[in-house]
């Protein structure tokens, strides 16, 4: 917030007004990167505001009370960063007046400002999104311990989640030793949860920092995902389905088991990306709810709970259809 | 670009400008979101810069070319978007000429236009980071259609690439036979080397977006990278190690060959971690040369890359490794 603005009285004529802004600019050089005068009342409550260019192209015999814009949007001190940028944007305004709890003016935030914190923030959040925290410096000016400790707290989170994984294959070692061929597929299958997740997580990580999904929006983003997911897992399985039974053609592969095998990778893929895509667009709102800031759901972190829960599905899937045939 | 600019002849006085500002104000509403005037030669040529603090700061009998900013940062009708976001910031400026290839203005560019580019390009990156094309629209006013549209193509062309994971799975099929426990540790060690691709990537693109980071500075951004994937690794590998030793010593789950079975997941995560590191970092830099945009370089997009090359150090290794004692 900057304290030094430009003020003017409800009743001056324009002449007044643009030869006290002059005499006040000479004196005391007032404005710097302020381009609107704001009309306050004796007790410092704001009337109205008339810019620069208003002021000049208004006849100077006219009163400013009659040329100024009385429709003030004000913000007050502890209005968000963001919300501030949200609402210079959409009135297409330079600066804002602040104002405090009694309505008087305190200063102004002007558009240069906002530019630079919409910059911050779109950094910082895509810092998260890659699952780190968000560095305080530019790239090279942050030292390389600084920038180890930066990613190694989540790094290190992400993997000691990710050690679910390795207790979810365990708990189906009977299943991966009796077919080894289950095996060949995993990496596939999580990731392809990982990904989609990857997706909605951004998309609505993106969508609430704009203002466009709010907190109560949930239940509306979860059946456009759901469905969304729906759709994509069965495009993904499509192609899975056709890469099996085509190695199968070619190569023989997976043995005479293999039509059994595509269906149990086509199904998974379609579990595993619709479930991937609810929670990736479902996280934010479970972690903005709890007070934490949604940006954390980084496509990695989504990656990690969906990658057990994607262990989960498929091998049941492969209990499910394979007992009695490769089980 | 905004054509509509205010220019001002070097040889008026500041009482004869402003009077010529205001008169033109008042005849064709001249100036609408514009804040500075324009010195120009005969041929259009910018010759200074004035803006209307200055011009009301300033005594009324001085010239204009005494009291402007003879040194204009000017872009040119091709500039790049962010680059004109990045010099208005840089500069603090509220507008930027625009010139012509012979010198002469051809409008403006202005802040709040620029603070809805950075708004837009980050939302773009953001969701290019997440793996999909970026959308068009605000997510809700996204169709159902549109939104699988923008999210299926990435998505396949992923799934794709990670059919690799079976392909080299399929390469250590023996391995995994004779050693299911290598099976279980596939999942945690991939993921960690796509975790950590992920950070790398997202730095790497947000500084280049920033300017921070540019294509002549690849080699040096390799070595940071490789020296904070060594350490990043070595951290994770510590984990990994303790957690195989103390899951022997609970439950004896990994048998006799455990001390050697850690030893692999150790250096395995070490390798894989600043492998990913590094190619995180390394492909924004590669799609950049070749002339797409670094942004694609999503977290999907190099946990992909990385998981096929993350299976091959950790089968490698444990075939170095394992030999004569579990395979």
């Amino acid at each position: 917030m900057n304290p030094r603005f430009v003020r003017v009285r409800p009743d001056s004529t324009i002449d007044e007004a643009l030869s006290y802004l002059r005499r006040q600019a000479r004196e005391r050089g007032l404005y710097e990167t302020i381009y609107y005068a704001y009309v306050l009342d004796h007790e410092q409550r704001v009337l109205g505001v008339i810019s620069f260019r208003e002021l000049l192209a208004a006849p100077g015999d006219r009163l400013v009370r009659h040329v100024m814009n009385s429709d003030v949007v004000t913000v007050s001190a502890d209005t968000d960063q963001e919300e501030v940028a949200r609402i210079l944007n959409r009135h297409d305004l330079l600066a804002l007046p602040v104002l405090d709890a009694r309505g008087r003016l305190q200063g102004i935030v002007t558009v240069d400002d906002v530019a630079d914190v919409i910059q911050e923030e779109a950094t910082e959040d895509i810092q998260k999104l890659g699952g780190m925290e968000a560095l305080d410096f530019p790239y090279f000016d942050t030292g390389l311990v600084a920038m180890v400790k930066k990613r190694a707290g989540w790094l290190a989170a992400l993997f000691v989640g990710e050690m679910l994984t390795a207790s979810a294959m365990a708990a189906y070692e009977t299943e991966i030793a009796a077919a080894v061929v289950l095996a060949l597929f995993v990496p596939l299958i999580i990731s392809s949860g990982g990904n989609s997740g990857s997706q909605a997580t951004t998309l609505v990580i993106r969508a609430m920092a704009l203002g466009q999904v709010r907190l109560r929006d949930w239940w509306r983003v979860a059946r456009r995902e759901l469905v969304s997911g729906l759709a994509l897992g069965a495009i993904l399985a499509s192609i899975g389905f056709v890469r099996v039974v085509a190695w199968q053609a070619a190569f023989g592969t997976y043995g005479r088991h293999a039509g059994l095998i595509a269906l149990v990778v086509g199904l998974s893929l379609v579990g595993v990306v619709a479930w991937g895509t609810l929670i990736g667009s479902m996280l934010p709102f479970l972690l903005r709810r709890l007070g934490f800031d949604p940006a954390s759901a980084s496509a990695p972190f989504v990656a990690t709970v969906v990658d057990v829960s994607g262990l989960v599905i498929y091998f049941t899937l492969a209990r499910l259809l394979l007992t009695g045939a490769l089980l």
